[in-house]
């Protein structure tokens, strides 16, 4: 966890470059209203409740806020689930707090490279991209894959090009630039040196925790009971090789199904890809029978613990039930339903 | 399915460029030998009797021949399932006859885009790369990333530079140049030029089975109990923005746990992203108790075809059982175990 405690009024500037208009609050509480549900996480990772400032804490809180709003202002409306991701997601991606979009980390080469993906429960399609340098959403991109092209997944200069040819916003790769993550990229070069003259040997810091974390999901479960997922992400810091997490992996950063589940993950890629963790919570609700809850919490909590693997996932059923476990110190998330809505950071709230 | 009929000489030159010295038929028949297991794929789909010369049915039986004799002396000698899946698959990409390594589809560009997995039951590690262009063999590449870096999935230009890095054998793209993947590529434009005219609208040919199938695979059990899982491919013709398939996603085209089975998929990539085919079988073997056969045949003979979605796998678990299930005309396909042998191309034996 970087240190850097930001100015009050950098905070507040940035709350104010993220902030759309929100909604009144009382109109997410009516508890008479059809049932809808949605979740968002921006990361897991070592968020220490001793390491946050009062600023910087309030500003995550803000930006989560405000995504909650527009995720759900349309699920209330009576919008798609698939809307409510992707409309998120959006705002999450031009939020510098978060790893994805704006904000994304950089890698080895100074470069920021964008993954990402979006699954229909309805129908079960899927798009997803990876390694894109010049769209400003890359899960909007995503979801153009999944609408317009005869194919789930593209990547690099091709997903670029396709991302041209279908009117998304192309933007200058300076734009995804914040001085943060650059010093994060400086340090993670300056401990890599220090490792490789010490060894002899090529090596990424293993135990830098900002390096891994910071993804952004939505999961949404609509009026028409359909759902959606969503994942979006800059990778890791000093990733290299054009890496591709898991994020834009379907099966692995994200899924969905109408008959179960949606999901969107967020931790330390390779152990995702490996277990297929968004697609085991799936199965072991309908192979196993178990709930969501007792599912997401069985793959992260100690299936993945087992293993190593750090991270987290949102997630929700045909209920509109809610789940967020994750195994690390904490996880940026927050869920909003009819009547009921929560902001959380660390492990005890 | 092309209706080219190669002449019988160049059959026989073809046969001769893949062959290496295959073992005495007899080495592999010994009934009192210790369990091992090994399957491979040259892909599925329209694949009609009817169609297929009395040559060219040589040709692919005897490609498939010596690709089991590679990976069975591997076995048999008490290699590890991984070296048999790496070596088998090599060979495979070696042999022009299937669409992966030399004998790769070309892009819409035309291009030679690879891409490639492999994953290890024992610890379930895996590697994966999407589209590289100069790697002689993407299978040895998947294996390098698992090995060697501290990611899964390496794409695009990074991951030929790993490569080259790694000291994996790379070649000029014209290496995996073959004049009957060329002319594939040109009737696709064609078609799709023709379509366009009449539409309006690019959309790639949907009714050409040329275009997506003839990956190739290998799953095997090896003398210790440990599985391995390897998918190598060049995706589908015509393929366009850097269009990643199935076949290096784990979960999707390749999956391999020591605990239940490994699965190496092939077909229309799309479908098995969306619906995690591997990972499924995986799923419905560990959380619903189904045995190996019963698992792949649900996924592919009921879930897939429900779907829409065209293609087989191929499976072994732990006791050394095979499923080879397609939905499709045919699948090139074989197995060897101490004492038993068969290779297949068509749906009736």
């Amino acid at each position: 966890m970087k240190k850097t405690i930001l100015p009050v009024a950098a905070i507040a500037a940035l709350i104010t470059a993220c902030e759309q208009p929100s909604q009144p609050s009382g109109e997410t509480r009516s508890p008479e209203r059809a049932a809808y549900s949605l979740a968002i996480h921006g990361g897991a990772g070592t968020i220490l409740r001793a390491e946050m400032s009062p600023e910087k804490e309030a500003a995550y809180r803000a930006a989560l806020d405000t995504a909650l709003n527009i995720g759900e202002t349309v699920l209330r409306d009576g919008g798609t689930a698939l809307d409510a991701v992707e409309q998120t997601i959006s705002w999450l991606e031009d939020c510098p707090l978060f790893n994805a979009g704006k904000g994304a980390v950089f890698t080895h080469e100074g470069k920021n490279e964008l993954d990402a993906s979006i699954m229909d429960g309805r129908g079960q399609q899927a798009g997803a991209v990876g390694g894109v340098t010049n769209v400003r959403h890359p899960i909007r991109l995503a979801r153009a894959v999944m609408e317009r092209s005869p194919h789930v997944f593209l990547s690099g200069r091709g997903a670029e090009q396709f991302a041209g040819e279908n009117g998304l916003e192309i933007v200058d790769p300076k734009w995804f630039f914040t001085q943060n993550r650059w010093e994060s990229l400086q340090k993670a070069l300056q401990q890599e040196a220090g490792q490789n003259n010490k060894h002899g040997q090529l090596k990424l810091p293993d135990h830098n925790p900002d390096h891994k974390f910071g993804t952004v999901g939505c999961v949404a479960l609509d009026r028409e009971g359909h759902f959606a997922a969503g994942t979006s992400t800059g990778g890791m810091t000093n990733k290299k090789w054009n890496r591709i997490g898991d994020s834009p992996v379907i099966g692995a950063g994200t899924y969905a199904d109408d008959a179960a589940c949606a999901v969107s993950c967020t931790g330390h890629g390779e152990f995702f890809i490996r277990y297929a963790v968004a697609h085991d919570v799936w199965a072991l609700m309908m192979y196993k029978g178990l709930s969501l809850a007792d599912a997401a919490d069985l793959v992260i909590n100690k299936k993945l613990v087992e293993k190593g693997g750090q991270g987290g996932l949102i997630a929700v059923d045909k209920d509109g039930h809610i789940a967020m476990p994750f195994n690390s110190e904490g996880m940026y998330r927050g869920f909003a339903k009819p009547g009921e809505r929560k902001i959380m950071i660390f492990r005890e709230q």
